[in-house]
Protein backbone atom coordinates (compact mmCIF):
# COMPACT_ATOMS: atom_id res chain seq x y z
CA UNK A 1 0.00 0.00 0.00
CA UNK A 2 1.03 4.03 -0.81
CA UNK A 3 0.28 6.78 1.14
CA UNK A 4 1.05 9.74 -0.87
CA UNK A 5 3.48 12.40 -0.32
CA UNK A 6 1.84 14.71 1.98
CA UNK A 7 -1.08 12.44 3.07
CA UNK A 8 -1.44 9.62 5.62
CA UNK A 9 -3.98 6.49 6.19
CA UNK A 10 -5.47 4.19 8.83
CA UNK A 11 -5.02 0.43 10.02
CA UNK A 12 -6.37 -1.73 12.26
CA UNK A 13 -3.92 -4.57 13.46
CA UNK A 14 -4.86 -7.26 15.73
CA UNK A 15 -2.07 -9.08 17.56
CA UNK A 16 0.71 -10.54 16.10
CA UNK A 17 0.04 -8.77 12.92
CA UNK A 18 3.23 -6.84 11.93
CA UNK A 19 3.05 -3.45 9.96
CA UNK A 20 6.48 -3.15 7.85
CA UNK A 21 6.68 0.78 6.92
CA UNK A 22 8.81 1.23 4.14
CA UNK A 23 10.90 4.60 2.83
CA UNK A 24 10.37 3.77 -0.96
CA UNK A 25 12.66 6.34 -2.20
CA UNK A 26 15.35 6.97 0.77
CA UNK A 27 15.06 10.23 3.42
CA UNK A 28 11.48 10.50 3.80
CA UNK A 29 10.25 10.50 7.74
CA UNK A 30 6.82 8.04 8.72
CA UNK A 31 4.62 9.96 11.64
CA UNK A 32 3.45 7.04 13.12
CA UNK A 33 0.75 7.02 16.13
CA UNK A 34 -1.71 4.10 17.71
CA UNK A 35 -4.57 3.75 19.45
CA UNK A 36 -6.17 0.96 21.42
CA UNK A 37 -9.24 -0.87 19.62
CA UNK A 38 -12.20 -0.09 20.32
CA UNK A 39 -10.99 2.02 23.53
CA UNK A 40 -9.12 4.66 22.12
CA UNK A 41 -8.37 6.04 25.66
CA UNK A 42 -5.08 4.19 25.63
CA UNK A 43 -2.56 5.85 23.29
CA UNK A 44 1.08 5.39 21.83
CA UNK A 45 3.02 7.06 24.55
CA UNK A 46 6.55 8.23 23.82
CA UNK A 47 7.28 9.49 27.42
CA UNK A 48 6.55 5.52 28.90
CA UNK A 49 8.31 3.93 25.99
CA UNK A 50 11.39 6.09 26.54
CA UNK A 51 11.68 5.66 29.88
CA UNK A 52 11.30 2.21 29.91
CA UNK A 53 14.17 1.89 27.37
CA UNK A 54 16.26 4.28 29.11
CA UNK A 55 17.20 5.31 25.48
CA UNK A 56 15.70 7.97 23.35
CA UNK A 57 16.33 6.56 19.67
CA UNK A 58 15.18 3.32 19.47
CA UNK A 59 15.43 -0.10 17.49
CA UNK A 60 14.94 -3.62 16.76
CA UNK A 61 14.06 -5.29 20.37
CA UNK A 62 12.53 -2.39 21.38
CA UNK A 63 8.82 -2.06 22.99
CA UNK A 64 6.69 1.08 21.89
CA UNK A 65 4.61 1.70 25.33
CA UNK A 66 0.73 3.02 25.74
CA UNK A 67 0.18 5.42 28.21
CA UNK A 68 -1.01 2.40 30.40
CA UNK A 69 2.41 1.15 30.11
CA UNK A 70 1.30 -1.90 28.06
CA UNK A 71 3.32 -3.11 24.39
CA UNK A 72 1.74 -1.81 21.88
CA UNK A 73 4.31 -2.81 19.50
CA UNK A 74 7.61 -4.46 19.46
CA UNK A 75 10.27 -3.38 16.87
CA UNK A 76 11.46 -7.23 15.20
CA UNK A 77 13.31 -5.49 12.25
CA UNK A 78 14.85 -2.41 11.32
CA UNK A 79 16.91 -1.56 8.55
CA UNK A 80 17.30 2.06 8.99
CA UNK A 81 18.01 2.29 13.03
CA UNK A 82 17.64 5.81 13.25
CA UNK A 83 14.08 7.54 14.58
CA UNK A 84 12.72 10.24 16.71
CA UNK A 85 10.16 9.97 19.31
CA UNK A 86 10.18 12.67 20.93
CA UNK A 87 8.70 15.58 18.66
CA UNK A 88 4.55 16.19 17.73
CA UNK A 89 3.68 15.46 14.02
CA UNK A 90 4.05 18.27 12.07
CA UNK A 91 0.95 21.15 11.85
CA UNK A 92 -0.22 23.71 10.38
CA UNK A 93 1.00 25.38 13.55
CA UNK A 94 5.12 23.72 12.97
CA UNK A 95 4.80 25.24 9.87
CA UNK A 96 3.68 29.03 10.85
CA UNK A 97 6.03 28.90 13.98
CA UNK A 98 9.17 27.26 12.54
CA UNK A 99 9.02 28.08 8.80
CA UNK A 100 7.02 31.32 8.69
CA UNK A 101 4.68 29.22 6.55
CA UNK A 102 1.08 30.66 6.17
CA UNK A 103 0.06 28.34 3.49
CA UNK A 104 -2.29 26.66 6.81
CA UNK A 105 -1.68 22.88 5.20
CA UNK A 106 -2.52 20.54 7.35
CA UNK A 107 0.72 18.65 8.66
CA UNK A 108 1.29 15.55 9.34
CA UNK A 109 -1.19 16.28 12.13
CA UNK A 110 -4.04 17.17 9.89
CA UNK A 111 -3.83 14.33 7.89
CA UNK A 112 -3.21 12.26 11.04
CA UNK A 113 -6.68 13.62 11.94
CA UNK A 114 -8.51 13.20 9.04
CA UNK A 115 -7.05 9.27 8.99
CA UNK A 116 -8.55 9.10 12.14
CA UNK A 117 -11.69 11.04 11.87
CA UNK A 118 -13.32 7.39 11.20
CA UNK A 119 -13.07 5.96 14.10
CA UNK A 120 -13.60 9.65 16.03
CA UNK A 121 -10.06 10.25 17.23
CA UNK A 122 -9.92 14.07 16.86
CA UNK A 123 -6.96 16.02 16.65
CA UNK A 124 -6.33 16.86 20.04
CA UNK A 125 -5.75 13.23 20.60
CA UNK A 126 -3.00 13.22 18.55
CA UNK A 127 0.08 12.70 20.57
CA UNK A 128 3.54 12.69 19.86
CA UNK A 129 4.55 10.17 17.09
CA UNK A 130 7.62 7.17 16.36
CA UNK A 131 8.54 9.08 13.90
CA UNK A 132 9.77 6.66 11.46
CA UNK A 133 13.26 7.26 9.88
CA UNK A 134 12.92 10.71 11.52
CA UNK A 135 16.89 11.85 12.29
CA UNK A 136 16.97 14.03 15.54
CA UNK A 137 20.74 15.09 16.63
CA UNK A 138 21.10 16.55 19.87
CA UNK A 139 24.05 18.24 21.59
CA UNK A 140 24.17 16.39 24.69
CA UNK A 141 25.62 19.52 26.72
CA UNK A 142 23.17 22.25 25.78
CA UNK A 143 20.02 20.21 24.92
CA UNK A 144 19.82 21.71 21.43
CA UNK A 145 19.02 19.40 18.59
CA UNK A 146 19.24 19.40 14.66
CA UNK A 147 16.36 17.66 12.44
CA UNK A 148 18.72 16.45 9.62
CA UNK A 149 18.16 14.24 6.65
CA UNK A 150 17.08 10.98 7.60
CA UNK A 151 19.68 8.27 7.09
CA UNK A 152 17.04 6.22 5.06
CA UNK A 153 18.18 4.82 1.92
CA UNK A 154 15.62 3.62 -0.56
CA UNK A 155 13.73 0.86 0.68
CA UNK A 156 14.84 0.59 4.48
CA UNK A 157 12.05 -0.45 6.38
CA UNK A 158 11.26 -1.14 10.24
CA UNK A 159 8.80 -4.05 11.03
CA UNK A 160 6.37 -3.48 14.15
CA UNK A 161 4.82 -6.12 15.40
CA UNK A 162 1.20 -4.99 17.31
CA UNK A 163 1.10 -6.45 20.95
CA UNK A 164 -2.82 -5.74 21.04
CA UNK A 165 -5.54 -4.58 19.24
CA UNK A 166 -4.23 -1.08 17.90
CA UNK A 167 -5.71 1.20 15.16
CA UNK A 168 -2.54 2.91 13.46
CA UNK A 169 -1.88 5.89 11.49
CA UNK A 170 1.00 7.06 9.48
CA UNK A 171 1.84 9.50 7.52
CA UNK A 172 4.21 10.65 4.73
CA UNK A 173 5.57 13.71 6.12
CA UNK A 174 4.93 16.56 4.92
CA UNK A 175 7.63 18.96 6.70
CA UNK A 176 10.79 19.63 4.66
CA UNK A 177 13.40 19.94 7.42
CA UNK A 178 12.66 15.70 8.21
CA UNK A 179 12.77 14.73 4.43
CA UNK A 180 15.31 17.46 3.04
CA UNK A 181 12.91 18.87 1.63
CA UNK A 182 12.23 16.31 -1.00
CA UNK A 183 8.44 15.69 -0.79
CA UNK A 184 7.72 11.17 -0.55
CA UNK A 185 5.47 9.15 -0.24
CA UNK A 186 5.56 5.99 2.57
CA UNK A 187 4.52 2.41 1.71
CA UNK A 188 3.24 0.24 3.77
CA UNK A 189 2.61 -3.73 4.59
CA UNK A 190 0.07 -5.54 6.78
CA UNK A 191 1.17 -9.27 7.67
CA UNK A 192 -1.66 -10.49 9.27
CA UNK A 193 -0.91 -13.48 11.79
CA UNK A 194 -4.28 -14.91 11.01
CA UNK A 195 -5.45 -14.03 7.61
CA UNK A 196 -9.45 -14.26 7.34
CA UNK A 197 -10.90 -17.80 6.05
CA UNK A 198 -13.77 -18.44 4.23
CA UNK A 199 -16.30 -19.14 6.93
CA UNK A 200 -18.83 -20.08 4.41
CA UNK A 201 -17.10 -23.57 2.67
CA UNK B 1 2.08 26.71 49.95
CA UNK B 2 3.34 22.84 50.68
CA UNK B 3 3.10 19.45 48.63
CA UNK B 4 4.04 16.79 51.08
CA UNK B 5 6.77 14.31 49.99
CA UNK B 6 4.76 11.50 47.68
CA UNK B 7 1.44 13.83 46.69
CA UNK B 8 0.12 16.55 43.97
CA UNK B 9 -1.53 19.31 44.39
CA UNK B 10 -3.98 21.32 41.56
CA UNK B 11 -4.49 25.04 41.41
CA UNK B 12 -6.30 27.60 38.91
CA UNK B 13 -4.44 30.22 37.08
CA UNK B 14 -5.42 33.00 34.82
CA UNK B 15 -3.57 34.83 32.37
CA UNK B 16 -0.73 36.63 33.75
CA UNK B 17 -0.16 34.63 37.06
CA UNK B 18 2.96 33.41 37.98
CA UNK B 19 3.11 30.28 39.60
CA UNK B 20 6.84 29.65 41.81
CA UNK B 21 7.66 26.00 41.94
CA UNK B 22 10.09 25.65 44.72
CA UNK B 23 12.50 22.98 45.57
CA UNK B 24 12.41 23.96 49.57
CA UNK B 25 15.51 21.61 50.42
CA UNK B 26 17.54 20.49 47.22
CA UNK B 27 17.52 17.50 45.06
CA UNK B 28 13.69 17.20 44.83
CA UNK B 29 11.63 17.13 41.32
CA UNK B 30 8.15 18.51 40.91
CA UNK B 31 6.27 16.89 37.56
CA UNK B 32 4.37 19.78 36.40
CA UNK B 33 1.17 19.37 34.01
CA UNK B 34 -1.83 21.86 32.74
CA UNK B 35 -4.82 21.79 30.89
CA UNK B 36 -6.86 24.40 29.26
CA UNK B 37 -9.82 26.06 31.65
CA UNK B 38 -12.55 25.12 31.20
CA UNK B 39 -11.15 23.65 27.55
CA UNK B 40 -9.86 20.44 29.06
CA UNK B 41 -8.99 19.13 25.46
CA UNK B 42 -5.97 21.66 25.36
CA UNK B 43 -2.90 20.43 27.41
CA UNK B 44 0.61 20.91 27.95
CA UNK B 45 2.57 19.40 24.90
CA UNK B 46 6.03 18.24 25.63
CA UNK B 47 6.32 17.49 21.90
CA UNK B 48 5.54 20.92 20.65
CA UNK B 49 7.11 22.55 23.22
CA UNK B 50 10.59 21.32 22.40
CA UNK B 51 9.78 21.41 18.25
CA UNK B 52 9.40 25.18 19.20
CA UNK B 53 12.64 25.93 21.25
CA UNK B 54 14.76 23.11 19.03
CA UNK B 55 16.23 22.44 22.58
CA UNK B 56 15.61 19.63 24.84
CA UNK B 57 16.27 21.36 28.10
CA UNK B 58 14.03 24.39 28.66
CA UNK B 59 14.86 27.49 30.65
CA UNK B 60 14.42 31.19 31.10
CA UNK B 61 12.64 32.79 28.26
CA UNK B 62 11.13 29.62 26.49
CA UNK B 63 7.59 29.31 26.02
CA UNK B 64 5.59 25.80 27.34
CA UNK B 65 3.29 25.28 24.49
CA UNK B 66 -0.05 23.28 24.28
CA UNK B 67 -0.74 20.75 21.97
CA UNK B 68 -2.92 23.69 19.84
CA UNK B 69 0.37 25.30 19.67
CA UNK B 70 -0.84 28.20 22.11
CA UNK B 71 1.63 29.50 24.72
CA UNK B 72 0.41 27.72 28.50
CA UNK B 73 3.58 29.38 29.93
CA UNK B 74 6.32 31.69 29.78
CA UNK B 75 9.74 30.84 31.91
CA UNK B 76 10.47 33.51 33.36
CA UNK B 77 12.84 33.08 36.12
CA UNK B 78 14.80 29.82 36.68
CA UNK B 79 17.23 29.20 39.68
CA UNK B 80 18.20 25.79 38.54
CA UNK B 81 18.21 26.12 34.92
CA UNK B 82 18.22 22.04 34.11
CA UNK B 83 14.64 20.16 34.04
CA UNK B 84 13.42 17.53 31.90
CA UNK B 85 10.18 17.64 29.49
CA UNK B 86 10.72 14.02 28.00
CA UNK B 87 9.21 11.40 30.27
CA UNK B 88 5.85 10.63 31.81
CA UNK B 89 5.47 10.82 35.73
CA UNK B 90 6.39 7.98 37.80
CA UNK B 91 3.40 5.22 38.51
CA UNK B 92 2.31 2.18 39.57
CA UNK B 93 3.51 0.68 36.22
CA UNK B 94 7.15 2.36 36.07
CA UNK B 95 7.79 1.12 39.35
CA UNK B 96 6.93 -2.17 38.55
CA UNK B 97 8.88 -2.16 35.52
CA UNK B 98 11.85 0.31 36.61
CA UNK B 99 12.40 -0.90 39.72
CA UNK B 100 11.10 -4.46 40.41
CA UNK B 101 8.63 -2.88 43.03
CA UNK B 102 4.69 -4.22 43.16
CA UNK B 103 3.74 -2.51 46.32
CA UNK B 104 1.49 -0.53 43.97
CA UNK B 105 2.26 3.22 44.89
CA UNK B 106 0.54 5.42 42.86
CA UNK B 107 3.44 7.22 41.87
CA UNK B 108 3.09 10.83 40.55
CA UNK B 109 1.13 9.76 38.20
CA UNK B 110 -1.57 8.79 40.44
CA UNK B 111 -1.23 11.79 42.68
CA UNK B 112 -1.77 13.88 39.84
CA UNK B 113 -4.79 12.39 38.51
CA UNK B 114 -6.25 12.45 42.13
CA UNK B 115 -5.65 16.43 42.30
CA UNK B 116 -7.21 16.48 39.12
CA UNK B 117 -10.00 14.38 39.70
CA UNK B 118 -12.27 17.03 40.82
CA UNK B 119 -12.36 18.66 37.70
CA UNK B 120 -12.97 15.51 35.58
CA UNK B 121 -9.81 15.03 33.81
CA UNK B 122 -8.88 10.75 34.04
CA UNK B 123 -5.14 9.36 34.41
CA UNK B 124 -5.65 8.44 30.87
CA UNK B 125 -5.44 12.14 29.84
CA UNK B 126 -1.99 12.88 32.48
CA UNK B 127 0.60 14.06 29.53
CA UNK B 128 4.45 14.32 29.58
CA UNK B 129 5.04 16.51 32.48
CA UNK B 130 7.52 19.50 32.46
CA UNK B 131 9.36 17.85 35.05
CA UNK B 132 10.78 20.57 37.48
CA UNK B 133 14.46 20.33 38.55
CA UNK B 134 14.73 16.51 37.05
CA UNK B 135 18.17 15.80 35.63
CA UNK B 136 18.42 13.66 32.80
CA UNK B 137 21.37 13.44 30.85
CA UNK B 138 22.17 11.94 27.40
CA UNK B 139 24.59 10.41 25.34
CA UNK B 140 24.77 12.04 22.31
CA UNK B 141 25.55 8.75 20.08
CA UNK B 142 23.98 6.14 21.43
CA UNK B 143 20.84 8.42 22.72
CA UNK B 144 21.18 6.19 26.34
CA UNK B 145 20.10 8.46 29.01
CA UNK B 146 20.25 8.59 32.83
CA UNK B 147 18.38 10.46 35.43
CA UNK B 148 20.54 12.01 37.83
CA UNK B 149 20.31 13.51 41.23
CA UNK B 150 18.68 17.17 40.57
CA UNK B 151 21.29 19.50 40.29
CA UNK B 152 18.60 22.31 42.40
CA UNK B 153 20.19 23.21 45.65
CA UNK B 154 17.58 24.44 48.97
CA UNK B 155 15.38 27.02 47.45
CA UNK B 156 15.99 26.88 43.77
CA UNK B 157 12.85 27.59 41.78
CA UNK B 158 11.50 28.25 38.34
CA UNK B 159 8.67 31.13 38.01
CA UNK B 160 6.16 30.30 35.32
CA UNK B 161 4.25 32.61 34.48
CA UNK B 162 0.36 31.62 32.62
CA UNK B 163 -0.44 32.76 29.49
CA UNK B 164 -4.17 31.59 29.37
CA UNK B 165 -6.47 29.78 31.83
CA UNK B 166 -5.08 27.07 33.08
CA UNK B 167 -5.71 23.97 35.65
CA UNK B 168 -2.07 23.04 36.76
CA UNK B 169 -1.48 20.18 38.65
CA UNK B 170 2.08 19.54 40.72
CA UNK B 171 3.32 16.57 42.48
CA UNK B 172 6.57 16.11 44.72
CA UNK B 173 7.64 13.27 43.12
CA UNK B 174 7.78 9.74 44.22
CA UNK B 175 10.25 7.98 41.83
CA UNK B 176 13.85 7.29 43.99
CA UNK B 177 15.77 7.74 41.09
CA UNK B 178 14.35 10.84 39.96
CA UNK B 179 15.36 12.65 43.61
CA UNK B 180 18.28 11.03 44.73
CA UNK B 181 16.31 8.03 46.94
CA UNK B 182 15.26 11.53 49.22
CA UNK B 183 11.62 11.54 49.47
CA UNK B 184 10.69 15.44 49.88
CA UNK B 185 7.92 18.14 49.71
CA UNK B 186 7.88 20.41 46.98
CA UNK B 187 6.57 24.16 47.80
CA UNK B 188 4.92 26.68 45.17
CA UNK B 189 3.42 30.34 45.34
CA UNK B 190 0.68 31.33 43.55
CA UNK B 191 1.15 35.26 42.42
CA UNK B 192 -1.94 36.72 40.96
CA UNK B 193 -2.23 39.31 38.50
CA UNK B 194 -5.49 40.45 39.19
CA UNK B 195 -6.05 39.36 43.30
CA UNK B 196 -9.44 39.15 43.89
CA UNK B 197 -11.15 42.33 45.13
CA UNK B 198 -14.17 42.81 48.04
CA UNK B 199 -16.67 43.32 45.67
CA UNK B 200 -19.37 43.82 48.10
CA UNK B 201 -17.72 47.24 49.45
Amino acid sequence: MRISPCSAQAVELGPGDELVVIDPEGQQVSDVVAFGNPDHGEYLSSGRSLDYASRFWLTTGDVLYSNRSRPMFTIIEDTCGRHDFTLTPCSKDTFRIIYGENEGRPGCEGNLAAALAPYGIGVDRIPIAFNAFMHVSIDATTGEFGVLPPLSKAGDFVRLRAEMPLVVAMSACSAGQSNNFSFKPIDFQVVRRNPPSCSNG
